[in-house]
């Protein structure tokens, strides 16, 4: 008799996400007149950047051509040219050393963000910002990693760490021990950032506990204030306390072309329970290449289109767009006479 | 102190395919004179279909203009015109019903076959062919469904059916009882199939036990034989005993570019410890829709061009090619007084 992983079953409702979209369907099915703004979802509405679509266009004529046809990316974790324009741009630019090695490619900061708790022990302690994605949670719930669901739509075992205006929706260390713990800054859904001191403090937290931040940075390239981190690895000593998991998603409108990496830096390390040091990212290397084959060679040459001269300056151009809705949004709302968050270095409000 | 998986350190090697890869390239680096025929990766060289890259070069400039521009695909689960054209060609065409909402489109039939395992319990007795495609075994390794590995190379606690020419690689019913069964027909490595009446016997054993078969059809396109099934819904009562797994990385030539579906029918069922039956689909859809985000909009417009009168000439053609060289291979090998098997309803040898 084959049985069923129960911890699928504490899972208090379906995920977010589809069940937005159905609602919507269903509402513009049911009044076909109605003009409707979608704001449940974080998705992108601007076209893909000229230089992307000229760079995917050459690419998809490549796969055409026996000459230069390419079949498996047999790294699996995705093409030397990419990495090595995320190495540069994302990171020295910055001042930050990250070796290529260090980043995966992946088909999304969402596909990452869910899977990498998978290399960890059930036993580790989870902590989650309140607000928070909900893909951290489901995740760790599906693993059983978690209790039985609450009233309150919360998981018994999590520590959850509330965001509130009080704390500038950055929360305090927790009491206790947490291991795993997930932060996003630019925070999807707050729009809140976090300094440089704030993050050293968690980074603080995590080398004196062993325990792994797992960084989404998803929306860094919203960040107009220039004395905002970019990267945890900003941060003296991040790199043996930080996993960050990044997307061109939103900085470069691939929600439906599908694109991201993660970088476990190899000064990173877990524990067997015996107390030996493991080296994580090779832990995730064996985990990415089993269970991924790798993004399709169309998207990593459009993404690396993003770093090209024109590519940059465009992506920003589109990002301004974006920021002057948001900057209009919380205008007219706070004009209206309500307390806003957030639309200054993110897109959420 | 966050710990690891210890389960991953139960992995006698590294992933195959980087390591066969590694190996090529230091070769090549070694030998830059060297002509290099790789037989180490099922990997496919012909380029791309004309009607596909024509597609994808249509998708591409709709992704560069905002009234054409596609974010997520909020389903989750595929874009319809692709779930319809593959409930249509790959099913109905062969008398089977499938509905599209049993059908999940991925980025991958080794995403696919990798994450299936974790919807289901951790106590199910895991069934293999030996010799077998290492996604099945290493995933089943990570998870913890496995003891240690032994000196052979095998798992405790895994079952392994031999395959050999005495069997025509299709093994033997399992002595004892076991609950997820891996099946790849038309198998890769030995290029073996099953009729018919061999499936009957496994999926009529799927339902005795109540245990579920997961086929893997990636190959299915290179089948000759008009006895030989595609699907192993051709099998009368599959759909209350097996999950399906195609891909259009070796029909299409498709593995630098990256989609596949899985079939999982609304009658298949597993339980709960307490014996009560769950849907097998209702929670692969709640895992694929949490952990994925989807496949490119591009990707899946070139998938559905596959299916035009065009494409399909034309991935014929190439499958024609691919089966050429197989009997060329087949029988200058067997002229040299080799014994060779497959090559005829699949690429393998």
């Amino acid at each position: 008799m084959t049985t069923i992983n129960e911890n699928f079953s504490k899972l208090r409702a379906g995920y977010l996400f589809p069940e937005i979209g159905r609602r919507r369907r269903a509402f513009a099915a049911a009044n076909p007149g109605a003009k409707i703004i979608s704001m449940g979802i974080g998705d992108v509405t601007q076209p893909l950047a000229p230089a992307v679509v000229a760079a995917m266009e050459r690419a998809v004529a490549e796969m055409g051509r026996a000459e230069t046809f390419k079949g498996y990316d047999d790294s699996g974790v995705g093409y030397e040219f990419l990495r090595e324009a995320i190495r540069e741009n994302d990171y020295a630019a910055r001042g930050v050393e990250v070796e290529t090695d260090e980043i995966f490619v992946s088909d999304g900061a969402k596909s990452d963000t869910g899977n990498m708790q998978e290399i960890f022990g059930l036993d580790n302690v989870v902590a989650v910002t309140d607000p928070v994605y909900p893909v951290y949670v489901d995740t760790n719930v599906m693993a059983g990693r978690t209790g039985e669901g609450t009233a309150s739509g919360q998981y018994e075992g999590i520590v959850y760490m509330p965001c509130t205006a009080a704390n500038g929706f950055v929360p305090a260390l927790p009491e206790g021990k947490v291991d795993l713990i997930y932060l996003c800054y630019p925070n999807n859904p707050t729009g809140a950032v976090a300094t440089k001191e704030q993050l050293g403090k968690w980074v603080e937290y995590a080398r004196e506990n062993k325990a792994i931040i797992l960084f989404d940075a998803a929306y860094e390239a919203y960040i107009s204030d220039p004395e905002i981190p970019h990267s945890i690895y900003e941060i003296e000593g991040a790199k043996e306390a930080a996993i960050e998991f990044r997307s061109f998603s939103k900085t470069a409108g691939f929600t439906g072309v599908r694109c991201a990496f993660s970088v476990v830096p190899k000064g990173l390390k877990a524990y067997t329970k015996a107390g030996e040091a493991v080296s994580v990212r090779d832990v995730w290397a064996r985990r990415h290449c089993t269970k991924f084959n790798g993004v399709s060679y169309i998207t990593q040459v459009g993404a690396a289109a993003v770093y090209s001269e024109e590519g940059k300056r465009q992506v920003r151009g589109t990002i301004e767009l974006y920021m002057r809705n948001a900057r209009l949004i919380c205008e007219t709302l706070a004009g209206l006479g309500y307390e806003v968050y957030g639309g200054v270095n993110a897109p959420y409000i």
